[in-house]
């Protein structure tokens, strides 16, 4: 196992699977990434709302990355486990017209900073927010040809904004070409589901980062292995498959379909036990609702319910 | 304070404000409930797929009640506090052609039974389900003259399917006539966001519930105060917001904006500053998919996250 690290900058704000590899490492590795926030340096502590307006939007979300992973082929399953994060003490909320999931009520432009006490912020006396700080973007480059604007989520990760990826959880993405090609932005020191006013605490995030490869996999989308320490009132210690698409209740129901399959295929289940189970342990949340036109949503059954099993054969 | 019993028989499965009352309380009083199953008690333990497809479904949710609250008038807010909830042992889960969140996968009409052990059941091994009961349907008449079927919830509370309404916490409900008219139901020893394949345990389920009135308080729809002993990964120690509508993200976007309504009117937050705290800290959950064409969507707030503040004036 080597240690590796990659500075922030340059950024990129595209998937694109020409993009040159910023670092090579093998399977096992670990990579402590620099994350500068998601406008890429432009938003400063103390900015100003009429300032913020002028700043240039095609920069976000600044990943770092790519970074080629030795032997990943299409095919494979790309683990990807949060060892630790490091906030700097600062992040910013804004509210931007046309954008939101309240976007009919709030018009007017605003930003607020956040001053990130170790693990809460007081900064909206009297309200306490826990921080757990995770990345809202994490992916591979996608199977298709072209640059592709980073809000979108996808089969290949992304802007999944699934707070569940704190330190000490991990992310299974499909991989869709050799080296796979990981980047990743967008520190959220917290965030709350579906992330409406158009931002959580945005903030420069380093990260700790393991690699694994599964050779030969077969995964359809983004799966989260939760650990038991997120955030208050999200799912812990939980198995949480990531869907992404236009219709919020097609998007739940592909999400709960593919845990039907996860059920069937892990652990043995008969499809229609599979289901009723779901029926009755299941937790359904929407974790983006403002990257329009895209919806993601996130369907966790709790580790508790079922026993200990190897998501991938050794 | 006064201690009264209602037997379930003979149930109602209509919303009808003309309803008889079958028991007269004050406020303050608590009410040993005793609920049979959503079926009415046609289904039995072992009962067949088969025998199951004949059932009358009129029948469902087979309410116990109306209950009348001396004083609640148009305006006020009922405040039921569930102080223990007992089922008996059993408990059932059916899959019916036609209905349910995945119902162009699963045709087959299909009964599981559960045991019921105390605060697990293993009766889908390797599954250890976790227990944690309440009532999937608890409200008062609606405003509107006439009888409604009971599957669709509102503002005046109904068939939520919110998981958090186990012992230990409280529904707030608008009160549309006098004496309120509360009745309650479709006992569930666990459930899963969405109850996905049309069903939870549904099962058996006395309650003890006690009643307290809010006189002239504004509230526009369910508002659940839940305890910090729900089910593994529900919603813990939090004020809840349930809303129910045609069209998901419509109705998430409701229950987000009436959160925000809720942070300022009670907690002095601005507007714009109740936003923010939504989108860095608000859960976000599907409660219920298959109440077609209806949806509910609940949007909570961690009490860890906000001072304890009384929610209406003493």
């Amino acid at each position: 196992m080597t240690e590796h690290t990659i500075a922030a900058e340059p950024t990129h704000s595209v998937w694109d699977r020409s993009l040159e590899p910023r670092l090579r490492i093998e399977p096992g590795d670990e990579v402590q990434i620099e994350c500068v926030d998601a406008s890429g340096r432009q938003v400063r502590p103390g900015m100003k709302a009429a300032e913020f307006l002028t700043i240039d939007r095609n920069r976000i979300h600044a990943l770092t990355g790519p970074i080629w992973i030795e032997a990943a082929e299409p095919g494979d399953v790309l683990e990807v486990e949060v060892l630790a994060t490091r906030h700097s003490g600062w992040g910013w909320s804004s509210v931007i017209e046309g954008l939101g999931f309240l976007k009919d009520r709030f018009h007017r432009p605003y930003i607020f900073h956040w001053d990130l006490d170790g693990e809460t912020s007081r900064s909206m006396a009297p309200a306490v927010v826990p921080l757990r700080p995770f990345l809202g973007v994490m992916g591979v480059a996608r199977a298709d040809d072209g640059a592709f604007r980073t809000r979108p989520p996808g089969p290949f990760g992304g802007n999944l904004d699934v707070r569940e990826l704190c330190a000490g959880s991990k992310l299974y993405l499909p991989v869709y070409n050799r080296g796979a090609l990981f980047s990743c932005g967008d520190g959220h020191a917290a965030q709350g589901d579906g992330e409406v006013c158009i931002n959580g605490i945005e903030c420069p995030l380093d990260v700790t980062l393991r690699f694994n490869l599964h050779k030969s996999q077969r995964l359809t989308g983004p799966l989260v292995e939760a650990c038991e320490t997120v955030a208050p009132d999200s799912t812990a210690n939980a198995w949480v498959v990531v869907e992404t698409g236009t219709d919020l209740a097609e998007t739940a129901r592909a999400a709960t379909s593919r845990m039907v399959d996860l059920l069937v295929s892990r652990w043995g289940f008969t499809e229609i036990h599979a289901y009723i189970l779901c029926s009755v342990a299941l937790r359904l949340r929407l974790s983006q609702v403002v990257n329009e036109p895209v919806h993601t949503v996130s369907a966790a059954l709790s580790k508790q319910i079922l026993p200990d099993r190897r998501l991938f054969p050794a």
